[in-house]
């Protein structure tokens, strides 16, 4: 059992950021979430693009706003479990909650925050029916530990950027690439479509289009998968793993029946006090929430972050009094025996 | 008289960054300061000093977060009415208001925003009965057009960072430097008073301590100031200019009699939907305003600014809908004629 103070149920820049103001007031915290690594739709969906509305960053990119949060929070050391879906809650007689994923972790903390954006990623997959026997078995869709591919037989189907960039990867580590698309046009970017390109001419990728998995094939693990091209009749390629990257999309998912109150698939809050739900305990913020003039902005998630970590100080320390301190004045202690301080000004004699 | 769609009182955080919040919406903004600079509490009172919890910035120097927010927001070409204080605000027949500042210039706009923080920043002044005869006739407190200074005879009287930074860097303009405190020992920066020190044994600044400034004498304007040391008889020091830095703290002033609810010193705002005060067209923002949970940080400002001008919008467009785009997809258009935008994905075929 995970223990922490404030468990937070997605790892997106809203999360992120939790974890840095909880630390300033000495709270702990433990991040679920479905997808393998932190940044939440930033880091999925459009790590190489620039954002322009971050304040005081005219221009950052998705990518390297999640590398900021990730270094401004270091020092108060969250933990993470990745790759899991957070499932169920469960309301204890001592107040706190316990909240199990579908790898079955179990997490035990006084405050909930739930950071879950627009859901739960999910993968998109292919229309196979047996595809569901193979997951965790060969077939992935998504890729967690890069190294469980060396020298391995490896077939990715997909057109878009994970899949082109995946491929580059890979073919430097695993025994064969082979990459599937239903048609020969990639969307991407340029850097990448070109970097393919090259791996193909020089051999190191195997590229098949316009063409389809049709089937998978194998006793316990997969062995082969069917691919046919158009008008073509099946062959069949050898392989350890399947990675189908069609997209990820994010589903609400089982938050859904928690018994909070929903409205427009988000988690309705109280904005005018601390961004509580209907649940003492459990918070909502960044993109899975919703009040009146709510907008889905990362700046918005800081704000709300802030005021909550300041609401579940209450709840954690019943009583206590909280002074806030400005980081400019105070310095920031890390629970990592790290200190960071603004250099003090000096009283000195003019002779 | 200056018109535009939010006028904005203050130019500190707050106000600089929904300048950029309400060009994405089309809106064109004017700030008044009372303060010769941009920037606010940053700029005046902590321009060298670390802040820790800008989101996705481990660390950052005020100075230099208001510097990346006017980069943000150039280009949307705010206009700046600086170094005068908003004094007076008449609601028009056309629902519109005018605000006149101290010095008689009028603004007029359909939508004012207070970004007043804790106030508007006014000199501490010396006791000396005189000296409001003298004020803007030799007798500055703050420094706006270092220029003016050019081949005068200069005192400067103060023991902080002010009073060091610009006797150095008037030591290379004025004719003299005489720098005045009332002890011999100064606090600050060690860069500065070190800089000091150097520049006394060069004979480029004349200090004298432990001193205060007794009179100032002068018909029409400053002709020289009476400056006694501890324990000796008074000498007078001829100058064209005398400049008291004893700091500058801020005062809520004139905003307090605009018929606003006013608690603990702050602006009361309905933060359960958008900032706005008790009049109707009139919002506070930032440190100023007060709900709540407030908290009076930097981070807090930037979301109250966000939700005011999607407010704003409607007051300024009523009927029209304003539907939120993504400054990653939709990219930003300057009022200057510039565009930014994130590189196209392609889409190309690999054979
Ligand atoms: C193409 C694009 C461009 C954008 N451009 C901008 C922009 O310019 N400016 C801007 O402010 N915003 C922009 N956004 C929106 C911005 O990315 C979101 O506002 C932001 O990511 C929300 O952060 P979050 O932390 O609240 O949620 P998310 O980033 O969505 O993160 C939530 C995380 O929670 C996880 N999760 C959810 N439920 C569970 C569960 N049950 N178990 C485990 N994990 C779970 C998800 O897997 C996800 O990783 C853009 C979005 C897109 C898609
Ligand atoms: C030493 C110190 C350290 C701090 N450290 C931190 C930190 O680590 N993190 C953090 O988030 N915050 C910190 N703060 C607080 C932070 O500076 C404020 O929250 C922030 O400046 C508020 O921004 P604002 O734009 O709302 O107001 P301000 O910065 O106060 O700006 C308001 C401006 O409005 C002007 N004004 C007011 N009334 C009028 C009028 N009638 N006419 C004309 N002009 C007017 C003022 O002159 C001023 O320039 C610190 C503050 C101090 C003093």
């Amino acid at each position: 059992m995970i223990t922490t103070d404030i468990l937070i149920i997605g790892a997106g820049p809203t999360g992120l950021f939790t974890v840095f103001e909880a630390g300033l007031l000495k709270l702990k915290c433990h991040l679920i979430d479905a997808l393998p690594q932190a940044g939440g739709q930033c880091t999925e969906l459009y790590p190489k693009k620039p954002i322009y509305d971050i304040p005081a960053y005219p221009e950052i990119l998705a990518g390297d706003l999640t590398d900021k949060l990730l270094e401004q929070c270091k020092q108060f050391e969250p933990g993470f479990t990745l790759g899991e879906r957070a499932e169920t809650i469960e309301k204890q007689e001592d107040g706190s909650f316990i909240v199990t994923t579908n790898k079955g972790t179990e997490h035990k903390a006084p405050v909930v925050a739930i950071a879950g954006g627009l859901g739960s990623f999910e993968p998109r997959k292919p229309l196979l029916d047996n595809i569901t026997d193979f997951e965790d078995k060969g077939v992935e869709y998504m890729i967690k530990e890069p190294e469980m591919y060396r020298n391995k037989n490896v077939v990715i189907a997909g057109g878009g950027d994970s899949a082109l960039d995946w491929s580059i990867f890979l073919s430097d580590i695993a025994k064969s690439v082979t990459l599937i698309h239903r048609r020969n046009e990639f969307r991407g970017h340029l850097d990448s479509v070109e970097k393919v390109q090259e791996l193909k001419n020089l051999g190191k990728i195997n590229l098949i289009t316009p063409a389809e998995i049709t089937a998978i094939n194998g006793n316990e693990k997969v062995e082969s998968v069917e691919v046919t091209k158009k008008d073509e009749s099946p062959i069949l390629v050898k392989t350890d793993h399947f990675i189908p990257l069609f997209g990820l999309s994010p589903k609400l998912g089982p938050i859904a029946n928690w018994g909070l109150e929903i409205e427009k698939n988000a988690i309705k809050v109280n904005n005018a006090l601390d961004y509580q739900t209907n649940i003492p305990g459990i918070y909502a913020i960044g993109d899975v929430n919703t009040y009146p003039g709510k907008l889905k902005l990362i700046l918005c998630g800081f704000h709300e972050a802030t005021l909550m970590c300041q609401s579940a100080y209450q709840i954690i320390n019943p009583g206590k009094r909280f002074v806030l301190k400005y980081t400019t004045v105070a310095g920031v202690n890390g629970f990592d025996g790290t200190r960071k301080e603004a250099p003090k000004a000096v009283v000195k004699a003019i002779n």
